[in-house]
Formats: C-alpha cells, structure tokens, sequence
C-alpha cells in the first residue's frame, strides 16, 4: 500500500479527504497545524479522526502563524456572521489568512519526501467553499509543477508529486454523502471558526453556514450539533 | 520607498542579499527561521546583521523541521567533512532540507501579503552553492507562478509577487565582493554548517569550505575567521 500524506484540520472537509485516501487503500499520514488559530478546538477533532480512521501516524506541527496575523483566524479580527448564501463564495472574506495553504502543503511536501511518498492529499473545495484563492484546481497544479522542481526526489528522478484534490469538484451534500457511505462519524470533526464558550459551533459564521447547508441538502442531521445543543 | 521581506538565515549570502536590497532603497522587513537547525547560533548573526543594516523588522518564527528530519541539518545525520571542490554542488548532499526553500518562502509570502508588498527576496546562489535543488532559477519562477495564484492580494489584482535573487548569477567572490563594497562587516556573519565547541566554524564542511575558496579569490581575510582563530 503507498503511502499519502494527508491534511487534516479536524474539519468536515479534510475528514472526508482522509476517508477517502484511506478507501483507496494508502497508508494514510495525518498532518495537522497548531497555528495559533481561534478555533484551535480542531486539532481535539483531528486527533479523534485520525484515531478512528488509523492512520499510521499523526503530527501536529507547531507554526504561530499569530505573529504574521492579517486574518480574522489569527489576528483581532471579527468573524463574519450570519452572512447571506449569495455572499459566500462571491469574494475573499477576512477568515482567508495569507498564504495558509502554500505554508501546509509546504510542510506536508516536506514530510512526503522524507517518507518517500509523491502522494499529498488535501480536502480543498471549489464549489460550496468560502471563496479563498488556495483552493481552486489552478492553484493546486501550479504548487504540483513548483514541488516537482523543489525538491532532491524530484530532481534525482526518485518521486514525482502529485497533489491529490478528490473533494474540489463535489458539493458539500456530496461530501456528506461520501462520507457518511465510509463510516465516517461527522460527529468527531469540528468546523466553526468561532467556537461560543465551551467550544460550542456558533452556528453562524461561514464555516457554520455550509455545515448546515450540506447536511441539509443531504437530508441528513449533523451528529455534532445534535449531540452539542 | 517600497516595503520588502529578505530571508535572513545570518550567514554571508542571505547578509549580503539584505545588503543588496537596502541598496536597492527597499525598506526590509527580515525574516529568520528557528528550525531546530544543528547550527542555531546562524540566528545570533542573523539579529547582529538585521541591526547592523537597520531593518523595519526583524521577525524570527519557531518551527521544528526535526519533527520531520530528514536531513544532517535537521536530524542525527552526519555532516560531510572536507569534501573536494569539485564534489561540491556535482550532486545533492545530505545537508539539503527536505523543501526548506518553499517552507521559508512560503511565510515570507505570508508575511509580504499582510505588509501589503509583493517583494520578496531570497539569497540563493546557483554557482558556488551546495547543489540544492531549491537554489536554481527554474525553481524560483515556478514558486514565483504558484504565489500568484495562492493568495488573496493576487487573486484580486491588488498585487503581483516577484522573487529577487540577486546573487543567483554570482559567484562567492563576486558576493563578497559585493557585500564588502557595501560596508556589511562579515564578521557578523556565520555559515557553518556544524559548529564546534564554543560556535567555532568547523573549516570543514562545504559551507566552511565555499566561504574559505570566496575569500581566497576575493583576495580578501574573512573576518570571522581571523577573529575567532
């Protein structure tokens, strides 16, 4: 069985992406970031998800993104809340903090080349997402092309990379669906951004919005919330 | 006068680099990385020479690339010692991180994307250099296409990121050449890969062995060596 490193933020998204990569038979290494974001309670649900899918091994890197700021997740910024569907996606809200992608896949390349691996899954999503540049497919091929180049396994011809995006083109129900069709309980991940005193998903702001909206378009009820409320 | 982040890893490519981009008029905004490299006494010189070329801001990030491993720099792997010159830069030692260029680069985009400038510039030396596959100029321009797709500022035409590597065409002579007509006091500076007792330059390694062969054809006394010897 090869071996993918897989991002994993605890969140619907990335819990799925690691099902998958797990249905299609890698060995799966879970990566995770404790970035000083405000809604760190993710990393309790990565390590519940990563428990429970098996993965070989997880690590969570250290990295204060804080110090570089310019984000409602990593600086005094406010959350939106209650945004209208037609607002998300339609521009780049103030929860995107620069560069969080290229600074992950980096990481995750790193820990791909030590682990002898060309194989890097990631749960990006081009269709019922919060519209942020480092989740659309271009993006995804420009980093493959740039990794091909960056590193000795590539250079020495050992390892090609290959960036692996089986969520981009599905809705968010079709992500539940596929999920919930791998066993996967939505009840261990974790996707507010602003979590309400004891870590309660506020049920408002983006992230909330399109958890709710695909659980119900998939007419299915979200084990988080009605296990929380 | 425009705003740029300079990677400073406090040895003589990436001081002089700095030195560059202050002749250059950029107001620099250095960036140095605590990652758990055998030579951390690199980021001493990295705040002596961040001063000394009076930079905005010096931001020094922790991240543990020994989680990850993989290399001589960053796990127990032993540095190559007194090797020929003309192994050095013929293949990839083993000094090389696993993607340490695109990690760097990666939170210097970040950091360039919230100071609201698209330059950024990188010492790296396609000449007198290691071998590293995270040096040479293809790399740089595919880094350059990625960032312009990664992040906010770019996808709303509000910035164009540009990597500057004015040393890349150089050699190390010519680099300390630079640098000396610039007035940066090398002796600030440190390059050694694996420090002796007391942070004395090992002689040894390449990167001993590539600041020893540019002083020599520079015609020139290093002034850390004559200090600390």
């Amino acid at each position: 069985m090869p071996k993918a490193v897989v991002l994993l933020s605890g969140g619907l998204d990335s819990s799925t992406c690691l099902a998958m990569a797990r249905q299609q038979r890698y060995t799966s290494y879970a990566l995770s970031f404790n970035y000083g974001q405000r809604h760190a309670r993710e990393l309790e649900s990565a390590r519940k998800v990563a428990n429970a899918l098996q993965v070989k091994e997880h690590l969570i890197i250290d990295i204060n993104l804080r110090s570089i700021g310019g984000s409602a997740l990593t600086a005094d910024i406010s959350v939106p809340k209650a945004r209208p569907a037609v607002q998300i996606g339609a521009g780049i809200p103030v929860t995107y903090v620069p560069a969080r992608n290229t600074i992950f896949l980096s990481l995750a390349l790193a820990w791909a080349e030590v682990l002898e691996t060309g194989h890097i899954f990631i749960g990006v999503n081009a269709l019922d997402y919060s519209g942020y540049p480092d989740c659309r497919p271009e993006y995804i091929r420009a980093f493959e092309q740039m990794a091909n180049l960056a590193t000795k396994a590539a250079a020495e011809g050992k390892c090609r990379y290959r960036i692996h995006t089986p969520l981009i083109n599905m809705s968010k129900a079709q992500i539940i669906r596929e999920g919930c069709k791998l066993g996967l309980d939505y009840g261990l991940t974790y996707s507010c951004y602003d979590p309400l005193e004891g870590n309660h998903p506020c049920g408002q702001c983006d992230s909330c919005l399109l958890r709710l909206k695909g659980f119900k378009e998939a007419g299915l009820t979200d084990p988080l919330v009605s296990v929380k409320t």
